[in-house]
């Protein structure tokens, strides 16, 4: 199976937000799309869904879309799941909203910070407080302190929204901190809704452990999934809560319909056929990146080599801390002068400086010119 | 330009909803879907959209679709729209849920009744009252009351939900009743939210007027429309609210962005095609849907002359009074002893007996059969 470049022209043509908004001499490495078509499978069964007019309503019979999941849990993650505790949601960050909105008690929420930034949204829309606990920048690992956790339900804090795979940390939680985190949560009688959308994107080395499939979570936890991330899907529009209790399942099915109806029957399709059909080319996938990972390490080493980078364990979208270079927003000035969009740091944890989130998931060639135009332009 | 019928099998297997989820002895004619394929320009754009690769992040530029729509409203409804004004959403109750949770005084919103059922869950999920204004069954024209209406919003009602053309009534409203609603509204310093999503359906005889293109009605109303019942794309999801009034607008985009960002790249692509191409399918369509509704007054003539049918001025779903034939739930019996899939009248409005909301988009054989079968399970 082969990943596919396409062309600029091409890139500008297919991935609106990420190259159709950008000026013509700027490089795109911002938003979490990857310059590469998705798997074949899921091309194919797009094509034959809109062959046949499959363009109507979803049918609201959960059970494929649960199969497929089923099957790519137990593939990927040794994870048992029950195929009729998965139910369909718009996206992820919708499915965030959903669950928050069904199933948390009416109290603040903890996000652990830097966060992939649509989180510090959804939970004010829900009519809750975001408790912000920071990973300060200079911590040896990317996981955030459970003593702060432990201290925030105390003082009346009902939820945690974990990420993990962790979006920009790179961080895969192991099962000990995932167990750590657990027991926190139990104490305090608390809930997670795991944001897990980064989860078939662990590059060699690192092991995604679903947080539902630890033991004593299924009474208090939902996870948020897609293949919508994986396989570059991001405008289908169907995410997917997985839970591993039927009550917790009965409560969302039985909210208001329209807290939860507006997946795409296309983007289900979708979701079908790349948790079916798409593991050769996810395979393939992984490996680029993690070839793009090792480039990126040669080349920060060349270009910046004052740069910190953390591990990344999962995902294509490095986080980097650029505070030797002085610019308290690097990736402005990376798009001023370098002409290369990235994501600014202090969207992922205000006030932080000298930060920025890299996309790697494109060619070598463009990598490697991305990360010189960072460093031409932070000499400047 | 031709509309098509496929064969029970094509429907089967492209409408996963109205035709997946019945029994194979059973005739669907409930949920509102069309027996017909969409117009060829809205198939090619997807076909030529899932070869390019275009399944990524819309651009969250919102100009290609405000042009699209602003040139059918031109055309269609001799309406002009500033295409700055036109804002996609993820379908047409994401939207009404969208305006009121950012426009809407939190106070209670009206309801005329019959109403399309998921608009009695959208106003609570907001935390709002629905305060119900009945068309009572016997009611002359299928319009609500103004001074119920009038009493509602001096009692603290601060919104009224619109739905023209009406759905179930097949009501189409005319300039002088939309005044009438007009001026009541703007008495009480209230807001409108018109849901105009069958607009495109109006049918030989009447014609649209969009509430927007009142006089004094740009500072508290928007409408909520759609490409997706006209073409049936339901599964596709990509709305539009239309506002005709900048600050309106602004307090719309200014929302946070969890609350108005999950529609479907795909949806928008359809739209867009809908709206710039699909004229003459469209026509060819209402077309169709003329004659069906010609031949449906003839069938219930033959079959069902007790059958008491409201003027369907627009939609393809008559709304049927059998209260003549005795049953309290008459598609409970057509399903029962028919094998026809209707909508039950009292989905749409509480303690409704007698009633039941029919589909005609679909082959004259079929109606022809759906008519049958319902006169000999309640004759039965
Ligand atoms: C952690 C995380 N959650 C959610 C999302 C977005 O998912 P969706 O587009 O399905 O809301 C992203 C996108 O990058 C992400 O990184
Ligand atoms: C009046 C009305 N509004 C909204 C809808 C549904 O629109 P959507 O699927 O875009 O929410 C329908 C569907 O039949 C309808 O009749």
């Amino acid at each position: 199976m082969r990943i596919i470049d396409p062309t600029e022209d091409e890139l500008r043509r297919s991935l609106s937000l990420k190259w159709g908004t950008v000026d013509p001499d700027v490089i795109p490495a911002w938003v979490a799309e990857m310059d590469f078509p998705t798997a074949p499978a899921v091309t194919q069964a797009l094509a034959d869904a809109v062959a046949r007019g499959e363009l109507g309503y979803p049918s609201f019979d959960y059970e494929r879309i649960g199969e497929a999941y089923a099957g790519f849990a137990r593939r990927h993650f040794d994870q048992r799941v029950d195929p009729s505790q998965v139910l369909p949601v718009v996206d992820v960050t919708a499915g965030v909203r959903f669950a928050l909105d069904v199933l948390s008690d009416p109290a603040p929420v903890v996000l652990p910070t830097p966060a992939y930034h649509p989180q510090f949204g959804v939970v004010p829309v829900t009519g809750r407080e975001v408790w912000e606990l920071p990973v300060p920048p200079d911590a040896e690992r990317g996981m955030f302190d459970l003593d702060r956790l432990d201290h925030l339900f105390s003082r009346g804090a009902r939820t945690l929204l974990l990420t993990q795979p962790h979006n920009p940390l790179g961080h895969v939680h192991t099962r000990a901190e995932l167990e750590a985190i657990r027991d926190v949560v139990v104490r305090h009688g608390a809930r997670v809704i795991s944001d897990e959308i980064h989860a078939p994107l662990v590059l060699p080395g690192a092991r995604h452990v679903p947080y539902l499939s630890l033991d004593g979570t299924a009474d208090h936890a939902v996870a948020v999934v897609a293949a919508s991330k994986a396989f570059n899907t991001a405008g289908l529009r169907c995410g997917q809560v997985v839970t591993d209790d039927p009550a917790t399942r009965d409560r969302l099915l039985e909210a208001p319909a329209v807290r939860n109806s507006s997946w795409s029957n296309l983007g289900e399709i979708a979701a079908i056929a790349a948790y079916t059909d798409g593991d050769a080319w996810l395979a393939a996938l992984v490996e680029r990146l993690d070839r793009q990972r090792t480039l990126l390490g040669e080349l920060l080493a060349e270009h910046l080599p004052e740069a910190r980078m953390r591990p990344l364990e999962a995902t294509y979208l490095p986080w980097l801390d650029l505070r030797a270079y002085g610019a308290d927003d690097p990736a402005d000035v990376a798009l001023t002068k370098g002409r290369v969009r990235l994501e600014p740091g202090h969207r992922y944890q205000h006030d932080l400086t000298g930060h920025l989130r890299l996309n790697i998931a494109t060619s070598p060639e463009r990598l490697a010119e991305i990360v010189r135009r960072i460093a031409a332009a932070l000499d400047g």
